[in-house]
């Protein structure tokens, strides 16, 4: 055709997904739905695009700086969702009549943010939240962190951490300092601490307006760390004062190492903050140790005050995401990376007799329900077909001879085998 | 607080997903996914926002006016898949290198489209694709159609129809008319005859210059409905050109059906075009037949030149999507929808003697394997817990009493047992 070609690209910051990837995220998906499940958690789903006004100015600044959003053609201004927290606030106030509480749901879907793209770090990528709502007790913190830690421990990522803490601690410090209208600056510069170390930080808190003495104590705590949970409980102690808000976030964080449970993995953080405003208590992040440059795979916390945004009994929610699309980043070109991840093995049918006969033969082999079955739909050459079922990792190639005869061969073997037809599911169970 | 509450509610044409249905759709999912991987199809996946030149002038100017457009904050024109096949083709192009051929992918994605809202019809909603790329051969429609046969078979949505046709019916009769210059505004208007009837497609076909003669033809072809498979075929054959492309397509349609096998419900239907300009080849769309209002919930076909646009060598794909948000909105409401659709039986463990305690027997139950167990985190009053079992629909309600004792209300028969610690599991396994 006599026309322009037009590129094929995709926009910075947004990933196609191929089938090696593919089917490696279909098997993390399904155990972290496994597990989503087996907390009693029950899927929801809510729409990619809000009312800009159900989006907005919830997270905090940067948030809505990297909001997707425009006007649809019926003028309405509309975001695509940052995250899935505060679409969820807005769908427990609209249904709250419908729904059953404490309310346990988990929502997996893509959000959008207009970030600078980097390794693990993509303008679009998949979200897997788990949240209760109307239960403000620290056991449901626990369930959060431990479902993060189970979902961990049940794919081969390597060692990782959960790190939690309880904005409690901080905010109780800050009120002791006096600093009490400073929360959110505050917490928005300790959030950077990876990113601009502690100069930077201290930095930023003298700009806005944390005194010398004041930021000397801030850092000291957020530096506290044990080599046990309750050796940081200990020391963090010895910085906060003994009663207030403080100590009540420092025995909450107790109770949720204790109720989590968790081998090991689960750690008392005091830096852990969490970027996002809408976070009131206990805050954590899960970090790939053999893949810190990716940054936090995953992280939540208790919010009192969301839901209250869209109706006047505001309910208090906990709740935390697995940020597949990073771990995958840091799992991929790994020795962990799978070469294949399919539940069952495959088998190409290539080009018998007839295509009639080969479209019987495949519908034949699926029908046993043991094997997934690609029938090679061309007539082409016999060696092009075997060299596609060895690209494609194929477990057996089968082919429909002349007569009543079927011919397999075992592709790790190398061996042919023929048989009848009739005999051919006997066959393949008895060589797979 | 002393603030407005911001209106809790979703854009019109786009809907939350309740827990009930969402359990619902995920049983269906697994089923879809577990059909096309049955058939050695590998997840896929592209973004949800793309350059608007990749998207745009595909479908046709129905799909272009649908489009979610928008101008990103670089000044990029993008816009939101209307489908998953432009995309598909596009991914091809950019990718060609690193995939094997024939190429068998499945994608599970939202699309867009500003429609008028109306039953089973949202401008959002979840896709199923599965498509085979490079090949060109009838086997191949005939393993997409088969697809979607299974797929429906497996679902309880009652009788359903798998029409099918292929245009080279319709271009080689208009070519045969000297109309070949009229084949995308043919196609349009009849696409319509289920909305409009067959006068307002008689309007529509004069407006666009096709003479009364062979608008008779055109009606004739399309009307044309057998008790079989074969007397349709044998009508159909009476109003073609005994020679070129419709007596091909006619013949491709024979082949089609005979491939696919199906139990009576894929059926030649000569009035299916589909409404996408992209399509060449076969062409299908499904019914549910208890449910015709909510239209077809789910189709496809050939498109022998849309990687075209994205490369020189162009690669012929066929391909189907599955109508999951359609059939939900079929199925919600009537006696088919289940009332839950756990893949295991759900445990309440409620308050007893102290938290940790509780936390540790809900993961020794979910440690079994065996159940959803959902640890009910307040200090509410028993009969307030009991209750919540009580709508979650629970199996069991577990609590741990003091000492070493546990006592299970089974909720089906109402019996209370007590047990021993170490007996739990036995004990459930028992009652189960």
């Amino acid at each position: 055709m006599n026309r322009d070609i037009i590129q094929p690209r995709t926009l910075r910051g947004f990933a196609d997904l191929l089938p090696s990837v593919g089917l490696y995220r279909r098997t993390m998906l399904r155990v972290i739905e496994d597990t989503f499940t087996s907390y009693g958690f029950d899927p929801i789903q809510t729409p990619a695009i809000e009312y800009l006004e159900i989006l907005k100015g919830k997270g905090g600044e940067e948030s809505d700086k990297q909001m997707f959003e425009f006007e649809d053609r019926g003028g309405r201004r509309v975001g695509l969702r940052y995250d899935l927290t505060v679409p969820l606030a807005r769908f427990v106030a609209e249904h709250q009549s419908s729904l059953t509480f404490p309310f346990r749901a988990y929502n997996i879907g893509y959000v959008w943010r207009g970030d600078r793209p980097q390794r693990g770090r993509f303008r679009e990528f998949l979200q897997c939240d788990a949240d209760i709502i109307g239960d403000s007790g620290v056991s449901a913190d626990a369930e959060i962190v431990s479902i993060a830690e189970s979902v961990l421990s049940r794919i081969d990522v390597g060692p990782f951490v959960v790190r939690i803490n309880n904005r409690h601690v901080l905010n109780g410090l800050l009120a002791d300092l006096h600093l009490d209208d400073r929360i959110i600056p505050v917490l928005r510069a300790l959030d950077k601490i990876e990113k601009i170390g502690e100069e930077g930080v201290t930095a930023e808190l003298r700009e806005v307006g944390v005194p010398d003495a004041a930021v000397e104590r801030v850092l000291a705590l957020i530096a506290c760390r044990g080599e046990t949970n309750e050796d940081t409980i200990a020391a963090v102690s010895q910085l906060i004062p003994p009663q207030g808000e403080a100590a009540t976030g420092l025995a909450e964080v107790r109770q949720t190492l204790e109720l989590a449970g968790g081998r090991g993995s689960i750690r008392f953080d005091p830096s852990i903050v969490r970027g996002l405003d809408y976070y009131t208590g206990m805050v954590y992040e899960i970090q790939l140790l053999d893949a810190p440059e990716v940054g936090s795979v995953g992280g939540g916390g208790r919010y009192d005050n969301l839901t209250g945004l869209y109706q006047r009994n505001s309910l208090s929610g906990v709740g935390g995401t697995i940020g597949i699309s990073r771990i995958i980043a840091a799992i991929e070109g790994t020795d962990r990376f799978p070469e294949v991840s399919r539940e069952r093995p495959l088998i190409v049918v290539t080009s018998g007799a007839a295509p009639t006969e080969d479209a019987r033969l495949a519908a034949l082999i699926r029908g046993m329900g043991e094997f997934d079955v690609d029938l090679y739909p061309a007539q082409a050459k016999h060696s092009v077909q075997m060299k596609y079922a060895d690209v494609r990792r194929a477990r057996f190639v089968v082919t429909r001879d002349p007569g009543d005869a079927v011919s397999i061969k075992d592709m790790s073997s190398g061996d042919r085998i023929s048989c009848r037809l009739d005999d051919l599911a006997d066959t393949l169970q008895k060589l797979s």
